[in-house]
């Protein structure tokens, strides 16, 4: 099981560092995790992501079951081995996709059945097989199987998809403890954009006492202030010596928005999809990279950027890579843009650490507004 | 100028290894260049080609005049800086691009005028232009523009595009020499499938006493024992004492076969491109990765070869990437096919010097023919 020490609590807001340690290392947090979905962070190799201080990924459940499927990674010994990563993950529990990229899913009371998006062949997930695949994966982190919903939905809707969630929470544990507790085992706060919901939620979830919490159903289409008040309403309902991890939020104001409320863990797709798309990350705003006015530009992405790919290249060269949609482009892209996030959240351990999260902030904010 | 020194003389063959010293360091040959389209050899790092022992790359001017254009590789002082690439670069002249895919190519005497395959804007280039080019690009070794064919051409058509071609050959040459021998420019025999007008084309070349010569309008479709009949004819017409390259050839038992003929240097797509289509080249044959025989296979791709792919990943993992159309895929199959052409090359350079170049060819056809 991992431990959790937190080392320094910001006076000045809920924001803390901590230190979670596992069987594959030690997590400094606040921590952001790239996003792995397939076994691999599209575009970057892991020596990059190592060169970009990445201390844990995260693996995508639902993907990883269908392709290669639960007989490779069995025989291969897990994600760590066969992957070549040896340093902490964290897998989803698969709820996220069944909602947003399965065909035909059906949610009942024993788990979600659903239609593979690749061949169309039928599959059900119960809570007791999400954890057993996330262990056959070796994950060091694994998410209980929760009940995933849109925005908006009615109270009723949020309701029952919380009573599910922990239904399914619960007998993920309990499947989970018979096992001998291998690796860790998160549960998933739900309850939509209501906040009493959320704290029922919350409590349901800490008497369970799993190692670790995670705030789902966010960022799905509500407006940013809304997803800011229902973190900042479920952080403190859930126990404070434990992690917290937001799912699949976002963009590099959000981090620091909800590091500062308390949240120690994040991922996204963001950096690396939108390095993809030319859409880089600066510490002085965002910048698309097809830009026109880059096409004599011989300085680097980011002045203030130590990444390879601004030690190394040209805006100008970057420009000509992209326009000619060569390979390269989407690796130094991706590489820029998960270093920002990543240097990111160590510029925000060192502020808070020091004592000056609040002035961290104002700083960030003049910078990238400018 | 480069300077060009044979270091040994294979006694049973025509094989021999050289040193070509140039400003931007030496190459060792016979040597393999991997082709870098657009300032990047597809998938990999200038790192990643370093670790391959690349020791030239080749550019294409035809692609990099269009994009990102003389202006901005002016701007950005060549190819060079601009790529990130510190060791030497060989540039076509753009000659085959426009026979092959430029749109509505009108070879006259003055030079070729073509329409962008990209845009359809028009485009004139003359022997000297191609020259000029060149120079922006900052080339190590230059081409001459040369007329293309296809095959099979009549013997009229092979003359009067050998004619055009030596004709181009002088102006190119002249033009370098008006501008302070800049570089390096090599002419290029053409010549067809007809002995003799190679002959004539050799000579006349010769006659010229260019820094090196290249050998083109093979592997255009002909069959395997033409090609090599041709280029076993043309080689020993050439000066002895100037390195000679053979052109946009071949596969590995190709690059055998013409290195025992006394050819110095090399380049083909088919390394790179073969690599991102999943086919591998290994010391005991050629594979597809994407072979249902690999799913569980735990097997690097070539238990001989000491590239990153091969040290680091499964054959089963390289599977899972490439069917999964992962960008990483690309880039480790990349990675291996370079390792295993130039650490070909490698082997052929140690068994010339050591005197057992037919024992080595023995010995490489009896394992890639297991
Ligand atoms: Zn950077
Ligand atoms: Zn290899």
């Amino acid at each position: 099981m991992l431990t959790f020490d937190i080392i320094n609590q910001s006076l000045e807001s809920r924001a803390r560092t901590g230190r979670i340690t596992t069987a594959h290392g030690v997590i400094e947090t606040p921590i952001f995790m790239p996003v792995g979905t397939l076994g691999t962070v599209k575009a970057v190799s892991v020596e990059e992501l190592k060169a970009c201080q990445a201390q844990i990924i995260l693996g995508n459940t639902y993907h990883l079951y269908l392709r290669p499927g639960c007989e490779v990674m069995a025989h291969m010994g897990g994600l760590h081995p066969f992957m070549n990563w040896d340093r902490p993950i964290l897998t989803d529990s698969g709820g996220f996709q069944f909602f947003s990229l399965a065909k035909l899913a059906k949610f009942k009371d024993e788990g979600v059945s659903f239609q593979s998006h690749i061949d169309g062949s039928r599959h059900l997930f119960t809570p007791e097989r999400a954890v057993e695949i996330q262990s056959i994966l070796g994950s060091d982190i694994m998410m209980s199987l929760d009940w995933c919903m849109g925005y908006p939905a009615t109270r009723k809707e949020a309701m029952g998809a919380l009573e599910k969630t922990t239904q399914w929470a619960e007998r993920g544990r309990n499947f989970w403890i018979e096992q001998g507790r291998v690796n860790n085992l998160f549960g998933i706060v739900q309850g939509g954009m209501f906040a009493d919901l959320r704290s029922i939620s919350a409590r349901q979830l800490a008497d369970l006492d799993f190692p670790g919490y995670a705030i789902g159903g966010l960022s799905v289409g509500e407006p940013t202030e809304l997803m800011y008040e229902m973190a900042d309403h479920t952080v403190p309902q859930l126990p404070l010596e434990k992690p917290k991890y937001v799912m699949g939020v976002g963009t590099p104001e959000n981090l620091v928005e909800l590091a500062g409320m308390g949240v120690d863990m994040f991922d996204c797709v963001m950096p690396s999809r939108n390095a993809r798309n030319g859409q880089l990350f600066t510490s002085t705003g965002t910048m698309n990279i097809s830009n026109a006015a880059f096409r004599l530009d011989e300085s680097p992405l980011d002045a203030e950027c130590s990444c390879y790919t601004c030690q190394n290249y040209s805006r100008a060269y970057l420009r000509h890579l992209y326009k000619s949609r060569e390979l390269l482009a989407y690796r130094l892209n991706t590489i820029h843009n998960l270093h920002y996030y990543l240097d990111l959240m160590h510029q925000m351990r060192n502020a808070i650490n020091q004592g000056r999260f609040m002035a961290f902030k104002q700083e960030f904010y003049r910078k990238r507004e400018r």
